[in-house]
C-alpha cells in the first residue's frame, strides 16, 4: 500500500443522510489507516441551509453548501462523493465527470436504464481523459469477500456451480411502520430488489466472474397499505420480498431470495458458492468471518473452515488492529475509498465501475419485468 | 403414550436396502421407547436368499422371505412395510391393503402420478374397513420439527408469509463416482428434485398448513455422463439441482433450492420460516435443535433462541435419556411406527397419509414440468 | 471390523434404571450394527419382581431376576454387566470376575479408592485367566472424540500444552427438586465432581495420553437444603460445583470445571485441547461434530474446521447410516460394547481398564481432599 | 446523548504505538458519533520526533511533541490520555491530575501496587477538586457488556454463583517470534496473567458487583527461550498460560484461563455468567453478540437467546448505524471516551475508576503471589 504522500485530494460530498454519514465517516479515517494522499473533506451539501451546516461540523466537513453545483464549479475539488437518492445520481454524476471530478456514486448507479445507460457513457468518455468513476457497491471491499474472490480466482472451489444468495433484513415486519418514498414505485424504482438484491446480484458477479444471462422472478407485497404522516393510509407499491432464479454463465444456477420481512434476520447477506472442488460460505451479519470446505483436505478430515479475517495475512487487516480484533460494517467505506483514490493516482479503472452498476441495474430490471409478465429466464438488456 | 398392551403386531417389511435397515431399527426400538403393543419382527423379503437370510439375522427379523406375495399371504401379519424402490409401491400397497394389512410405504408414495392416484383410492377404501396407511416422511417425527409444527399451530409467529426451504448433499460433488439408477430417468423418475426435494415440500405443506398453488421450477445436470461398472460411459438422464419458487395459499411465497452437488453440506435440510409475528429456523445436520424468534419478546433482548429440543418437555423426548442426551436421525422411524401403530389402535387415520404423498408428488411433477417448457407457475395437478 | 460370527455371548446386566435402560439398548442394536458375535440378552435383575418383570418385557431381555447371584451362579452367562449405584460395584464385580464372568462396570467403577483397588486386582488375575473386564466411560467411543484420539495420536496438534475441560448441566439450578441420594455424601460419595468430573478427568487422560501429577480444587454446594419426599428439609452434604487446576505430566496444565447449576447448558461436556501444532474442540451438545484448526494450514486461510463426523471414513460411522445422518448419544454405548466383545474374542485386554477406572477415581479423590484442605497442588494417591 | 455543544475539550495523547493508534481513532470519531462538547486532537507525544510526527499526520493530531511534560504545561490541554507502557503510567498520571488536566489511563493502571496506590490517592485529591480520572478497561463499554450488565442489574439471571471467564490468543504459538520485553519479568511485570487476565477480572467484577475475596493461581511458561534480534537466545521470564480460581463475594465462584498459546484462539475473551434465574454468555471474537438465557420462559421453548446487539435499543447503537449493521473493536474506545467526557462535563465521577484500577491490581499481584508460593486461596490485599 505504498502509494506516495505528495499529492492530496479535495472530496465534495453531496447527500448527508445515513449514507452520507458512512461515507463521512470512510473519508475520516482513510489516511490513518492507509498511506494515501491526504484527504480534505471538504464540502457537504444539503438542501437545508441549517441542517447541513450542523451536520458538517458533526461529521467533519470544512463546509456546507446547500447546492450540488457549488462543488462541481468549485475548482478545488478533485472527488465528487454522490449519496443522495437514486433518482439524482446520473445528472449530478454526468455533470461532475464531464467537469473532470473523480465521482463515486453510492448504489444503485441509477433508477433506470437509461439513466444508466447515460453514466456509463460519460464515465467512458470521462476516462479517456483520465478522470475515474466508481459505483459504491461497498460490500466487495469487505475482506472476508475479498479473500473469498481471491480463493474463488485461486481455483480454490473449482468451477463454480451453483450459488445461493439472500439479503434478509426485518424491519418491514412492524406493520405499524408508516409509509415512505422507499415503499413508493414512482421513487424507489423497487422495494426490497433493488435495495438488497442489487447488492446479491453485484456480489454473485463479482465473486466468480459470471454473467446473468436469464433470469426468473416473483415479487411479493405482503403489507399493502401503510398510514402516513396525517394518519390516512398509503398504498405500498413495490415488492417486499422478490425471489429469482438465474441462469449464469458456463451453466451455473443461482438462487436469490431478498425481503425486509424475515423477523430475526437483522442484516443477513448470506451467500453459498458451491464449485466443483469445495465451497464458501459468507453472512454479513458476521462479517469478519469466511467459511471455506476444501474437497482436497483428507478423507475424515474434511470440514468447513471458519476463517476469522482478522489477520494481517488478510486483505485490507493490516492496516487495522491486531490479529482477532474485528471490524465493522463501516471499515468497507473506507477500503473503497481507498481503492478509488488509488485508481485516480495510478490511472488505472476504478471498480466496481459504472459498468458494473448498469449491469447490476439490467438484472434487476428483468427480474422486475419476470415477476409481472410472468415469464420463464427473461435475459437482461444489458 | 399409554396404550394398552394388550394386542400385538406382527410386521412383514418389503426390502432391505439402507431403508430396510432403518425401518429395522425402527422396529426394534419401538417397545423399548414407547408403551406400544409388542413388536415382532416376523418377516423380511428380498429377492436374494441368501443375502436376505443373512440381513434377517443381523436385523433381528424371526423369518426371511423372497416373495413379496407371501408375506401379503400371511394371515399372521399385520403391517407390511414396503421399503423397496418406487416403482414397485404401487403393486405391493395395493395388494396388502386388499388383503387387510395396514401399510406403511417409505417416500416417495410412488414414481408416477397415475400409481399415487391409484394408491390414494385404494386407501380411502381400505381405510372405511379400518385398514390403515401412511407414506414415510419421517422427517415430520423429528422432535424439533414436532415442536416447530406446535409453535406454528399456536399462532406464535403469526401467519407464514415466506418460507426458505432447501436440502443440501455433496455426494455427487465427486465426478469419479459411479453411474447407478439413481441417475437414470426411466428408473428414478427425477434426481434430487424427487430424492430430497419430495421431503422439503411435504414439510412446507405439513408444517404450515399450507397449499401449493403454482410453481416455477429449473432444473440442472451438472455431471452428464458417469462411468459404469463395466468402465463405459453412462447418460446421467436427471437433475443434479433444483430450485423451484413456490406460490402458497394465502399470499405466501416459498424458495425451494435442493442439490448434491453442494461440497461440504453433508445432509443439510434446511427451513426457514417467516412469519408476521416471528420465526423458525431448522437444520437437520443439527437435528436436535430448534430456533425460534419472536417479536413479541421484549425489545433489547430480541434474538434467536436456540431450544435444544432434548427434554422431557418436547415431543417424544420422555421415551429416551435425561435432558440434553441428543438423539440421532434414526430415532425419527421409531416415533413414525409409534404414531402409525397408535393409530391403527385407536382407529383413527394415520399420517402422512397417502393423500399427502400424493399431493408433494403432484408439486414434484409440476416443477419438473415447469422446468422442461420454460412455464412460469405451473399449477400441481392433485 | 470382521469378526468371526461362530461364538455367541450371553449377557447378564445387573441394574435397571436409567443406566439398564442405556445398555440395552446398546446390547439390543449390536448385532445389527456391527459383525460380532450373536448376543443373546439373557437376564436382567433387579430387587423388585414386578418391576423387573416389567422392564425385561419391554427392554428385551428374556428372563428377569432378583439376586444378582443368579446370575453369576449362571453357567450360561459369558458378560456381566454392571448398572448398580457405585458402592456395589466391587462386590459384584470381584464375584464375577472370580466366576469367571467377563465384566462391564457402569462408572465410577467404585465409590472409594479401597474398592477401586481391590476391583484392580481381581481384574489382573483375572484376565490372567483370559476373563476380560472394562469400566464403561462411553464418551471414549463417540466417533467425533475418537477421531480426536486419533488426530492428536497422529501429532496434528502437537504436544499438547493446555486442557481446557468442563461438564455444564442444569437441572439443579431448581431449587424446588427434591432431595435425593445423588446429594448425599454417604450414598454418593461426591457430588458433581464424581458424576461429570470423572468424565472429564477419564477424557483428559484418555485423548492425550498424560497422568495427572497433581491437583487444586474448589467445591461449592450453592443449595444447602433441599425439600424430601416428605415435605422436610434434607440437607446436601456434596458438591453443586467443582474447579480444579491439573498439573499434567510433560509440563501441560489443564483446567477442570463441573456444574450441575449452569442454566442453560443442558449437557454441555467441552473440550479444548491446545497443543504446540493445533488443536481440537469437542460438545457433547453437538456430538457429531470435531473441530480442528492446524497451524500449519496455509496463512490466511487457517480457521477452526468443522468436522461433521457422520461420514463412512469415520470411526464406527460405516455401520450405521449414510454420510450427513447424525446418531445420538445412545451409540457410544453400542460401540462400547463392541470393543469390550471384540476384547473377548481376541484375548486381548479391554478399555478403558479397571486401571483406567481407579486413576480417575485417585484424581477426584486428590481434588477433593485439595478442596477440604486447602492445599495447593495434592497429587493423587494411585 | 443530550450534552450542550458549547464547551471544547482539548486532548493530549503521551504515547503512540498500537494503543496510541486506537485511542486516536476513538477520539477522532467521537464528535461524529455522539453530541459532545467539540474535541480537539490537539497534541501527540512520542520519544522520535521525526515518528511522532509522521504519526501525528497520519492520525490527525495538530501538534507532535517528544516531552509529555510539554503536554501538561500546556494550559490549553484539558484532558491527558496516557498510552505508555505501564511502568510510566504513574509519573505522568499524578503529574497530570496535579497540573488540573483530567486524566485518561490505558490499562493496567500500573505494574506494581504501591504506584497503583500512590494514583488512586492522586486521583482522590484530584477529583475534590473537580479533575477526573479513569483507566481504560475499553470492554465495558462494548454494547453487548454494556447489554450485560443492565440485565445483570435487573436481574434477569438472579444471583450471580458461577463465572467461567477465558482469554485467549494464540500468537506465542509460533516458536519463531522473537524476544521482546513483554516476555520479561522486569518490564513486563507479569505475562498473559496482567496482559489479558486483568481485562476478565475487572469484567468480573464490574458486571457481576462482586469483589474477589480469595484466588488460588497457577501459572506455565511454555516457551523458555527465544532469540531475540542479534540471533541469540533470551530467557522468557514471565508466564504464557495463568489458570486461576476466584472466591467471589456471596459465595460465588470463578474460573479464570488465560493464555497466548492457544493455536485457533484469535481474540477470544469469553464469559459466562451462571445465576438462579438464567445466564449470559459473550465472546469478543463475534462482539456483536450477546447470548442470554432464562429459566422463566415457557417449558419447552427454553434456549439460549442470541442477541445481535446492533439495535437503536442498544446502548450506543443509536450513535451508529441502522439495524443490523455491525461495529468493531475500536468502538468501544469512542465510547469509552464518551463517558469520560460526559463524567467532565457533568462533574460525575469516571469510570471504570482508578480504584477499580487498583483493584484489579490486587487481583492478579495475589494470583501471581499464590502461583509462585503454592498457597491454596491467597486474599487479594487491596
Amino acid at each position: 500500500m505504498g502509494s506516495s504522500n505528495e499529492k492530496e485530494f479535495r472530496v465534495g460530498m453531496i447527500g448527508y443522510g445515513f449514507m452520507g454519514r458512512a461515507h463521512s465517516q470512510g473519508w475520516r479515517n482513510l489516511n490513518a489507516a492507509f498511506a494515501t494522499p491526504r484527504i480534505h473533506m471538504e464540502s457537504i451539501v444539503g438542501r437545508d441551509a441549517n441542517a447541513v451546516a450542523r451536520v458538517a461540523s458533526q461529521l467533519g466537513w470544512n463546509r456546507a453548501l446547500t447546492d450540488w453545483r457549488d462543488v462541481i464549479a468549485d475548482p478545488s475539488i478533485d472527488i465528487v462523493d454522490i449519496c443522495t437518492p437514486g433518482d439524482s445520481h446520473a445528472e449530478i454524476a454526468i455533470a461532475a465527470l464531464e467537469a473532470g471530478k473523480h465521482v463515486l456514486v453510492e448504489k444503485p448507479l441509477a433508477n433506470t436504464m437509461d439513466e444508466s445507460r447515460a453514466m456509463v457513457a460519460a464515465a467512458r468518455a470521462a476516462q479517456s481523459r483520465g478522470v475515474m468513476s466508481a459505483v459504491n457497491f461497498n460490500y466487495r471491499r469487505v475482506p472476508a469477500l475479498m479473500l473469498a474472490k481471491r480463493l474463488i480466482d485461486e481455483g480454490r472451489v473449482g468451477d463454480v456451480l451453483h450459488i445461493r444468495g439472500a439479503y434478509l433484513q426485518d424491519w418491514l415486519s412492524d406493520p405499524t411502520l408508516p409509509m415512505s418514498w422507499r415503499l413508493q414505485k414512482e421513487r424507489a424504482g423497487t422495494g426490497v430488489l433493488g435495495d438488497l438484491g442489487a447488492h446479491v446480484v453485484d456480489l454473485m458477479r463479482h465473486l466468480t466472474g459470471k454473467s446473468v444471462e436469464g433470469v426468473t422472478g416473483h415479487l411479493r407485497t405482503f403489507t399493502h397499505q401503510r398510514p402516513d404522516g396525517s394518519g390516512k393510509l398509503g398504498n405500498v407499491t413495490v415488492d417486499d420480498a422478490a425471489l429469482a432464479t438465474l441462469a449464469l454463465s458456463g451453466g451455473a444456477v443461482a438462487n436469490l431470495d431478498v425481503t425486509r420481512n424475515a423477523p430475526g434476520r437483522k442484516n443477513e447477506l448470506s451467500l453459498s458458492i458451491f464449485g466443483t472442488k469445495g465451497s464458501i460460505l459468507f453472512n454479513l451479519e458476521n462479517l469478519n468471518e469466511l467459511w471455506l470446505f476444501d474437497r482436497e483436505d483428507p478423507a475424515g478430515e474434511q470440514g468447513y473452515r471458519r476463517i476469522l479475517v482478522t489477520e494481517s495475512a488478510h486483505p485490507y487487516l493490516a492496516a487495522w488492529w491486531p490479529d482477532g480484533h474485528i471490524i465493522g460494517w463501516e471499515h468497507s467505506f473506507t477500503h473503497q475509498f481507498f481503492e478509488f483514490v488509488n485508481s485516480i493516482q495510478n490511472g488505472t479503472p476504478a471498480s466496481p465501475s459504472f459498468e458494473d452498476g448498469h449491469a447490476v441495474q439490467a438484472v434487476i430490471d428483468a427480474i422486475a419485468n419476470s415477476a409481472e409478465n410472468g415469464h420463464a429466464l427473461t435475459a437482461p438488456e444489458e
